[in-house]
């Protein structure tokens, strides 16, 4: 195992206490080390609908990187590829409301799930009122590794960025869940593995992949796809992934979409945009029009070189929820 | 060798068409592509001064990541970790010009830096007046594969911001080139690879490093760098990167500096935040000020696991360059 680590218990902790250190202006880590959650430095905003994601670390920057002005309030990184417990999710919770409730967006793993909805319930009992939204933009797999359902994965950025927006501009709890709720039901994604990552204390590989092998529709802890496959080129591959979401999504001529190339974190830049490149025209010979673009690594698996294709339907509201400011350490523009 | 791309001599032309289609609003690419440049969708600002940078593809998002508003006017990508020849470096210097000069930024290698002077004195003789500063950060050895002197890495995307910056505000050309040999006369950088990279028409890596090995002072196209050692924890290796770059920029208590620690391609930000952690806190307790901080993937080697730390020395005008605007598809704020 190769990693620029110390301890690897002490991955976690490291890593945010550089974050924050080297994003002040923006984010705050919590004071207690055993609930450990990122927020915004200026604290909730009163009045506002606050946002809190989470899940296992390993996925960064979601969800500390987009704790910020028009996006999420505060962010819960658990242990990597594994849930946070109940404990710093209220404490974020907490932390993130503005007496206008909270928002819990979560992706669909059952340790996720079950999670948020006890902090739920205590933060219910402390008066604060919780909804929650659970993305399940995968399409490769019904039901998988620590997952009932399909998994929430790259659609779960855009659930954040759009609903981010929602609540920046002062809508209700019910409004910010609906329209997190639409994202999700518009998002469809689909990924695929070149090489396994390696879980800081475990030391060795997730899973094994030949040396000519590739796994598509993968997970993003490395949970297993539709089916393993010789390495193919990549316009084959993009099409691998492209096919079932477009199918499942019912995209059509006339549709406008957000195309979502991203990066599983060890892939360089260039090849996502060769990816981009083929999806985007083949969305196009469609008559699909994409009409925005986010290409980069937002939803990552530790070290692991893939990437995910995702398409979002777009409509005039999402639209504008998307180009709305956003400053966050990893996701800014407009300010 | 396992990459996301279809013929591994169109890798080039496929991600730049990827790249272009996706940031349609802020760049271009030259018509013809046996000249292949990215410059700006608007096409030269009359009366600015034009910002020229290229160099061997592979290091993404540095250039083309980095045309648009505040930073450079154009990119010249050459092929894989090889400069591109003088042509297309004329032609983009041309596409530049606003009729206040041309800056060329170019890193010190043997080959770009030869390139560029032969496309400066074809630009000249058709009238346009073009400087270039050659940028040479790399304090981890003195000539190397490919580099007479030391080499330019990731002190040139601060030296294309901030010169980039001045040219947007209205200075002249020789203004511009003397902010930009500031910043690379108070930038120092050193890299350390945990892992190799494979240039796609070579198909296997570009060195070898044994399983538990890794190179500090290793050059962007890994070239070798000071020395071979076991790996060891990510505070140590940061000490060995950060040591020479304090020693030779002789920064003492009471300096504002800019951190950047920049990963290679392959390491999770989670890694790169780690380093930067721990550089911080040794430069603190020096009493040295980071009064910026940048971090993440900005000079790549492909898909290189490792990363690198940049020192730079503020001054309040350079702090306010780096602070103003900037617009590209890699770098993004206050607009």
């Amino acid at each position: 195992m190769k990693k620029l680590i110390n301890d690897p218990q002490n991955v976690v902790a490291e890593s945010v206490e550089g974050f924050v250190a080297a994003h002040a202006d923006l984010v705050i880590a919590s004071d207690n080390p055993e609930e450990l959650f990122v927020s915004r430095a200026g604290g909730a905003v009163q009045g506002k609908v606050g946002l809190v994601s989470g899940g296992g670390s390993g996925h960064e920057p979601l969800h500390a990187g987009f704790v910020g002005v028009g996006m999420l309030d505060a962010a819960v990184p658990g242990p990597v590829f594994t849930s946070p417990t109940p404990d710093p999710i209220l404490a974020a919770t907490k932390a993130a409301d503005g007496g206008a409730g909270v928002l819990h967006i979560v992706k669909n793993y059952t340790g996720d799930v079950l999670n948020f909805e006890t902090a739920a319930e205590l933060a219910d009992a402390e008066g604060i009122n919780v909804r929650a939204v659970v993305t399940d933009d995968d399409v490769a797999v019904q039901d998988s590794l620590y997952t009932a359902g399909r998994r929430g994965v790259a659609g779960t950025v855009l659930v954040e960025k759009i609903a981010g927006a929602a609540a920046e501009r002062g809508d209700d709890l019910d409004t910010v869940a609906e329209i997190a709720t639409r994202v999700n039901a518009g998002a469809r994604s689909m990924g695929v593995a070149l090489t396994a990552c390696t879980v800081p204390h475990a030391g060795k590989p997730s899973f094994d992949l030949g040396e000519d092998e590739i796994e598509i529709g993968i997970g993003i802890h490395g949970e297993p796809g539709r089916r393993r496959i010789p390495l193919a080129g990549a316009d084959e591959i993009t099409d691998l992934l492209l096919g079932p979401i477009v199918e499942d999504l019912a995209v059509t001529s006339g549709d406008q979409v957000l195309l979502f190339v991203n990066g599983m974190g060890g892939t360089p830049s260039s090849e996502l945009y060769i990816v981009y490149r083929h999806a985007r025209a083949q969305l196009e010979a469609k008559g699909v029009t994409v009409a925005r673009s986010l290409v980069g690594n937002y939803i990552t698996s530790l070290e692991m070189q893939g990437a995910s294709i995702t398409v979002l339907r777009l409509d005039d509201e999402l639209t504008a929820l998307y180009d709305a400011p956003v400053h966050t350490p990893a996701l800014r523009w407009g300010v």
